[in-house]
């Protein structure tokens, strides 16, 4: 359970603990109908198939001229005749040798028609009985502006497969081949509390009035803020007391109605925690030592469900701020996609590090792997917050995204390192 | 107006495009207050200042022993009495010299302590005097794992700048200290609808009878969707016909209540565009024409509002889906973000690219800059949609990012090349 990343004896790499967790996960079943417009950040329950081409017809990309190539080499610069005119939605007749058709943009091309000329390469060139000339600056090529029928999609292929996590371009795309409805995985549904008697909510005490050792919870915030981004269907059960019999009862009736429970607080070997044995009365938990920092102390198990199929899962989050939004976008952001069956490249797991430049020296690296916050110079490169203790959350908003630095490694001005931006963290 | 970005005289540049459609912006005023909870996506509209130091008192970082160094140091390896115990949210006595306290992490530090010690590193040594001893396996040093009072939070600091665009972490920050109501930004109003008479809403005809011409709109779906990832209050007005009178009628009640009006579609030059005409009898509309692919007709300007301050903004987007996508990531959400008030680093403009490695080849640039569909591999470099045209939103579906190609550039495997993630771009 050791191997370089980690450095230390005993402490899990990020990696296995994540596969461990990945591997853990029971995928939510139920799925449902919405309208297409409500399925922003949801996920496809099943293959979505096309049933007609797009476009549905050859069509021309731009306003301008059918024409036939044929017809305006034979011309050679001399004005064709404008036999019909078709707007987008209207379909015009054959087109006659010799002439051409005036086009708008997305209007079915002509039958007989091979080429579509800009209109800002053609000019009027006065009328022939009746009928108005034009004449063109440039030669067409076969095929120009020409969207092709089905080029966007063949019917009865699939567009998008079974696990795909909709985004605003899934929805566009699901759209243009006629779903106004699709069919998608139900919303995973999380429990968020947070533990300690030290705790108090916002609005209840005002700031001057804080007993000695009281302070915000902040932790609830952010992580309903967070599960609200990845499409959860959050319920906030507040803070639990710092009992086991309270805690308990809280796990015990929650676990029945949700997929997952996530606690921040109480899950390190402290005498003072009560999660651990709460757990494992209910279900079973594993403490992880996760080599990193910040983010040491990290809970997984699972909670019976009575009457249902499958466990309620449960991942416990350290205390510490930092330590809970920063194990909440490396591990369990990639568990919840798994758990709402995203499959594919989207599923994830750690994103893809960007190479970037520090713009600034860590003289001493820390024996833990540690993730570093930073923010983007203008210039490209990384400035760090001058402050990386895991209790001060103004880290998190300073920075834009975390530095992957190595156990024992430190970091000079100028040196490249791996960089994880809250863009690809949070998305 | 043009430099070697567009290559093309007439055609605007991009960032030339991008400063005079923020230099127009008439940022919101209004401002309401909000359940902190509630206020993911919004905008600070005053600085925040925090009524109290964070953390409150000298605390511990780990579950462990409150000690005094110089006490161990004296001790040379020898068992201490364990004097006290301090849970988090209680206040213990000053610490009598010569002994340690059992502290859990949060709790305020007793006077006269100056390090802890992790529990990890302790040992229990039975007990004297029905007082239990613990020996420790390492020296500390001054001032470890102690959080200092105030080292999160100053009193009085200005914690987040007006303009802030708030996230979860900020939310968290907000609530560490106090704050359970936000002061921030109304929303921003926009009206979205597009035109042409070829469109088709899914659900209103299926695959089967869809008449020549007809096309699915699959715009509404993603600006809608695009606009609401932004925070944007979105009324959809759906389809207008292609003829003027009505295209006039329904601009003018809706300038009334809205900040923006989004059109996508009828904004090129074409006989069968009645957006410009209309807006220009109600306001001003210029037509840029800007030297990228996809997305070169762009339509901005302003309607008059009865009654009200300001104007309500204008902008039309090209009606290809692919064009229609791209102008909105790269020029319509910074756009959005000064409008909405967004101050500093997040107001944007385009996102920093990543200096990626293309896998593929690109014989022969476009005339125009591109912004090419591409999709990150697993071994870090980028793959090229096949399908590049406009038309087609299977390549927006498909990738996961743009690459900026300047005009006429060729791409050969193994280049390096501008890439502008998605996720930089929806966030």
């Amino acid at each position: 359970m050791t191997d370089a990343r980690s450095a230390r004896p005993g402490l899990m790499v990020l990696e296995e603990a994540l596969d461990a967790l990945l591997a853990s996960v029971q995928t939510v079943a139920d799925a449902e109908a919405l309208a297409t417009f409500d399925a922003d950040g949801r996920v496809l329950a099943q293959d979505l198939v096309s049933a007609l081409d797009v476009p549905g017809h050859d069509n021309t990309a731009m306003d301008g001229y059918a024409v036939r190539v044929a017809d305006l080499q034979a011309a050679a610069g001399e004005a064709l005749p404008v036999s019909q005119r078709i707007p987008a939605g209207h379909f015009g007749p054959p087109l006659k040798p010799g002439t051409v058709a005036r086009i708008f943009t997305g209007a079915p091309l002509p039958l007989g028609a091979d080429a579509v000329i800009m209109q800002e390469e053609a000019e009027a060139a006065g009328e022939a009985d009746g009928v108005s000339l034009v004449r063109f600056k440039a030669q067409p090529s076969m095929g120009q502006w020409i969207r092709r029928q089905g080029e966007d999609v063949r019917r009865g292929s699939v567009v998008l497969p079974a696990g795909t996590l909709l985004g605003p371009a899934e929805l566009g795309l699901a759209a243009s081949i006629g779903h106004s409805h699709l069919v998608v995985k139900r919303r995973v549904r999380v429990a968020l509390f947070s533990t300690g008697d030290e705790l108090v909510m916002p609005g209840d005490v005002p700031p001057a009035q804080m007993k000695p050792g009281a302070i915000y919870n902040s932790n609830r915030f952010f992580l309903r803020a967070l599960l609200q981004r990845l499409g959860c269907e959050v319920s906030d059960l507040g803070i639990v007391p710092d009992q086991r019999e309270a805690t308990v009862a809280a796990l015990r009736s929650t676990a029945q109605a949700h997929d997952l429970i996530l606690t921040s607080g109480g899950v390190s070997v402290g005498e003072e925690d009560h999660i651990k044995p709460a757990v494992q009365q209910l279900g079973s938990l594993d403490l992880w030592q996760i080599g990193m920092k910040p983010g040491k102390p990290f809970a997984h198990g699972w909670l019976e469900r009575h009457g249902h199929d499958g466990r309620c899962h449960f991942v416990g989050l350290p205390g510490n701020p930092v330590s809970s939004f920063v194990t909440f976008v490396l591990l369990v952001r990639p568990f919840l996609r798994r758990l709402q069956g995203v499959a594919g490249p989207q599923a994830g797991g750690l994103p893809t590090p960007q190479r970037l430049v520090a713009h600034f020296d860590l003289p001493k690296g820390d024996k833990r792997r540690e993730f570093l916050r930073v923010r983007r110079t203008a210039d490209g490169g990384l400035a760090l917050f001058p402050n990386q203790s895991s209790g001060v959350l103004t880290s998190v908003a300073w920075g834009d995204g975390l530095v992957d630095n190595p156990p024992g490694s430190s970091i000079r001005y100028g040196d490249v390192v791996d960089f994880l931006s809250f863009d690809s963290l949070l998305s």
